[in-house]
């Protein structure tokens, strides 16, 4: 007698998580150096020393009571004053520390942020590729989702199909730029049509739609690619964000939810996000790591190893007759599956060791996802691996 | 357009927390020493050395892309393991790694329980007085409370209310002992007569019902009084568990649940709690603080000043003529109202500057509670306004 969905989701592992486990038996049956691994999105750099530093700090600091204790539950105030300075700062666009909600990371930013803007009965737009736990986290909520696939090739969001697919019941859409699968950040020219069209439909049935920006891999984002800041685009905004990728911190589960004080109906929106955190069991985010922050802002991780990585794929692969996304941020490219049958093309390239997500499971058929969030020697060793791949689909010759 | 269920739980305060602020105006008002709190459950111990200790050497120890890294959803299997041994030991009850699912503090591991194990339209018994957050945790999950007064006196569990409650639609009772707010241990007599009642019921209705066992304040026991392991007795139990109390850190929010390995259904249970902490959007609980707890496990904060705390009140409160129930655990002391209005007594005293939460807001009339987690000093300084308040209610002379 227990909820049946809820088992489903504990039992049925993500496709990405069962490559990853896949990959796990593989290394320990012909060793580690030959499988070579890009199922998972795990940041293969450290985090800044300074995030270590200042832990040692402040718990050598001496008030335990107060480091280790329960802050409000929105966040301690200094935390979330200091990140609203230098959010205000970095986009010049005026944002309060009473406008932050800090999270048990981005996950929780979005199942807090779902919860407070949707209701059973309602629905969500998902920009197909996409993250696949959106949709576990939409359907928790009693709503459903309304799948809008981008645009090929560029991998921009399609406006007009926005357009047609929102409804009286549409409550969010959730916009993820820098983008995992396709490492596509999308133009301003895209952002700001998505605001012409919630604007235009906000209008027609007389409510707010909420756009949800979940943005872990803000940062991530190579030949200065300009990431637009969406609340100076539109007001009811609410921005997901998470320490995970810019401090390699993906384990401490801190990040945050940013209420647009420009938000129609603001103090309702942010107290209803306190409400959800509180109905969903979120106390406080972790307080040694709250605290952390505040020394760690404006810093990263050194991201240039992944833009090395980058590179290496972007050039080879395509000399190797491989289609492939380039990719603007984030560290995953999307590489087209030569006949277009994404599962054939991941079952094929495991037989040249080489673990790559079939990308159905973001909502969208014909290609694979490769996460290069790995050491560059992997790349490296295993280009030899997708030149036989390509080989054996007659892509190249030879 | 927001989820107005969800406004409301963020824009209702709880009467703790709206007595805590009070406090903390108050105070800036006559002076913090002027004002004697005793609202929140807050720790007022540090940690152990051993936890600040473990913190250190972890981040020093160079490895920051594992450390800070995402373990598996369940937790990393070495502290899992290290857990699972210690309670083996402790309890004289095997219990293995694989067992336990790490878990965001104790409330998460209720959210994901409750989440589990209970299905929209189902009910759940909560034992008053109870810990206000419960029915917040369970109308989330769309089921209904049912609520069975503890009897009055010791506030032991009622049996046959108990059985009187139990319909075809129980999915789950919570159990929490040592008790918030009343600091109650649950006698064995009681937990075996439970178990009995439990398992007749789910006989006649042919379901599994689960015992939800929420021990936060496990470790925080006096008199060397005996608080039985609920899984020995009933194999359909979850254990929720956290070190904020113990190791008092309660805002890093470390805990977890354990599925009984007896429990019928064990593994769909556990895979149910796994898919609830997914849907819910905890994707592991902090990488840190769960790689330090085996290095802390059998360790407590030095908890005898609670003690302390709590025989100075009993001795003072009873001889002003108060009756107030002897705490066997925990840090609460529950204090009757002399003419059985809570929230009347409960204002009476803040004339006094003493800040007590009324008892209505833990479902049961009549009482206040009195958290002693705070330093021996202020109840020194405020045992003459407990006095001067039993003169006002006439309860000593004079």
């Amino acid at each position: 007698m227990i909820n049946d969905k809820m088992y489903a989701l504990g039992s049925q592992r993500s496709e990405i998580r069962e490559l990853f486990e896949y990959g796990k038996k593989r290394k320990a049956e012909i060793g580690e150096e030959n499988v070579f691994d890009f199922s998972l999105g795990n940041p293969s750099v450290p985090c800044p020393e300074e995030v270590n530093e200042a832990i040692v700090s402040l718990v050598r600091s001496g008030n335990s009571v107060s480091l280790h204790g329960y802050t409000s539950a929105q966040g301690d105030k200094g935390v979330r004053d200091a990140i609203a300075s230098h959010i205000s700062r970095a986009h010049g666009f005026e944002v309060s520390g009473d406008d932050l909600y800090l999270t048990v990371g981005a996950a929780a930013a979005l199942t807090c942020s779902l919860t407070a803007t949707v209701c059973p009965g309602e629905e969500v737009i998902l920009l197909a590729p996409y993250f696949p736990e959106y949709k576990v986290f939409v359907e928790r909520t009693g709503a459903s989702v309304k799948v809008v696939k981008c645009t090929e090739g560029s991998f921009e969001p399609d406006v007009d199909a926005i357009r047609s697919a929102i409804t009286e019941r549409t409550a969010a859409i959730i916009v993820n730029s820098p983008n995992n699968p396709t490492g596509a950040v999308y133009s301003e020219s895209s952002i700001k049509a998505i605001v012409e069209v919630l604007n235009e439909k906000s209008r027609e049935y007389g409510r707010d739609i909420y756009l949800i920006a979940d943005e872990p891999y803000r940062e991530l984002v190579y030949d200065g690619v300009y990431v637009p800041f969406i609340p100076k685009y539109y007001d009811n905004t609410i921005v997901c964000y998470s320490y995970s990728k810019s401090l390699s911190l993906p384990g401490e589960r801190i990040g945050y939810c940013l209420v647009s004080p420009r938000a129609h109906e603001h103090l309702r929106v942010y107290l209803a996000i306190c409400g959800a955190g509180r109905a969903l069991g979120y106390v406080c985010a972790p307080s040694l790591l709250q605290k952390a922050i505040p020394y760690c802002i404006g810093l990263y991780s050194d991201l240039s190893v992944y833009d090395k990585n980058r590179q290496l794929l972007l050039t080879n692969l395509t000399e190797y007759g491989f289609e492939v996304v380039k990719p603007q941020g984030a560290f995953y490219l999307f590489i087209k599956a030569p006949d277009g049958n994404s599962k054939a093309f991941s079952e094929e390239a495991k037989k040249h060791e080489l673990l790559i997500v079939a990308s159905d499971s973001f909502g969208y058929s014909g290609y694979a996802r490769i996460s290069y969030c790995v050491k560059t020697e992997q790349i490296e060793k295993a280009l030899p691996a997708f030149r036989a791949l390509a080989e054996r689909l007659g892509l190249c010759g030879e």
